[in-house]
């Protein structure tokens, strides 16, 4: 499954060099994640009242070109790779009205409890939301 | 006391209008109210483990002049009001080697329970930061 | 007019306390001011490309309840007052579902000339917006 | 050369899971870049006002511990890599009177042009800041 997620850009979002600073594109990445989880069946605001987050390991931008105040954007986003203990997403951000991404990414993620903050085993704490993620997951381009 | 904090603007804190993007500065007041409290000889996460939070009620800026990247400035912050209910926080930031302000602003905060978010009695609920505060309070220009 | 925007609240954008932090409130009134503009006919971004620009003099923020990640909001927005130099908004923000606002706020901007950052006379300058702007205003609540 | 740059955690960085949010750990490498640019004898305003500016190209973090409000922390920042056409900055990030970081990153930027946002030849453009930067140039870890 690949989810869209539209988002146009807001003024503050923007710099003094003119376009999008760089520090914003986790924050898009994360509204995406957001609704992909929505669409599994399953909000992630539930997911955390099941006392599981998903803090992140690993963060990788790749700014191939830039984008700037009110730019109507659309940030694709999949799984790409899910174990008990981790999962990965790829983002891919493009301008609406164009078809190559000027913008790709990547999030690394460790489920863990909330309380403890310590890695737990999706599949067995939550084998229903591991089986619909699982089922999701896309092969990385 | 007024307590004054340095701060140097950050990149990302300007806008492509070249200036600091005006919701930013709600940040530099907090910035300096956490210097304000730690002079009073506690820290504001030391008031939070006590379980005691302060919520805004109300906020108000004025922007006199602008400001943008690595300008040096010192945000001044006193106590203007204290109930055992509230607190009133006033701001005014120079950049460095000016004398007149380019920006004021006020805070006004409840004092709430972490757990219930109800509002508490300060002055009952923990008297020897109230007294300590209270202490402290300035008059509004 | 009064204009609507629908937004929805983005983890980053809440603090430890659990809600949505005091300085994001700011940044949603500017998107909702970018879809108000839209609505008249023209953008922000066209406006600022006649040189002109719209820098915040005075801004002010009631919070009476608080929201939280995911949470589904309605910000209404419309100009309150209109002067060939100056422009005030006003701002409710509700709960999807809730008829009461939770959050209201007001901003005050000056029309200035992007090259010098001088206060313009609207009316002269751009006569056609003026007029759109001033038959939209209306009364403050 | 490596710069050190005290930095502590503002309430707003941090989000609901009680810890600073992922998206604020590259504007800290950028406040750590302001400093080490600083600490060559030019600052990056002063390299703006020459016509030269320096976007991201590409964003690598490792999230191995968290930090929340009020913790001091230090970022490291050295050049591990450059060209005529790029710099690579390389961050560890530890909590004040920790040896280990909780937290490392590296971005890689491309010199451009500030009015073309074409990539140029820095050593050709600006030889002087070329040579200052290579003489600082550090081993990768």
């Amino acid at each position: 499954m690949t989810s869209v997620t539209a988002i146009t850009v807001r003024y503050n979002e923007t710099d003094r060099m003119g376009i999008t600073h760089h520090a914003v594109y986790p924050v898009w990445y994360e509204q995406a994640r957001t609704d992909f989880i929505k669409k599994l069946g399953i909000s992630y605001s539930q997911v955390e009242q099941l006392g599981v987050m998903l803090p992140l390991v690993d963060l990788s931008c790749h700014y191939i070109g830039s984008c700037t105040y009110e730019d109507q954007l659309e940030v694709s986003v999949k799984v790409v790779q899910l174990t008990p203990a981790r999962i990965r997403f790829s983002y891919a951000i493009t301008k609406a009205g164009e078809e190559k991404p000027f913008h790709t990414g990547s999030t690394t993620h460790a489920w863990v409890d909330s309380a403890s903050f310590r890695v737990i085993n999706l599949k067995k704490r939550l084998p229903e939301l591991y089986e619909k993620i699982a089922s999701a997951v896309e092969p990385e381009d």
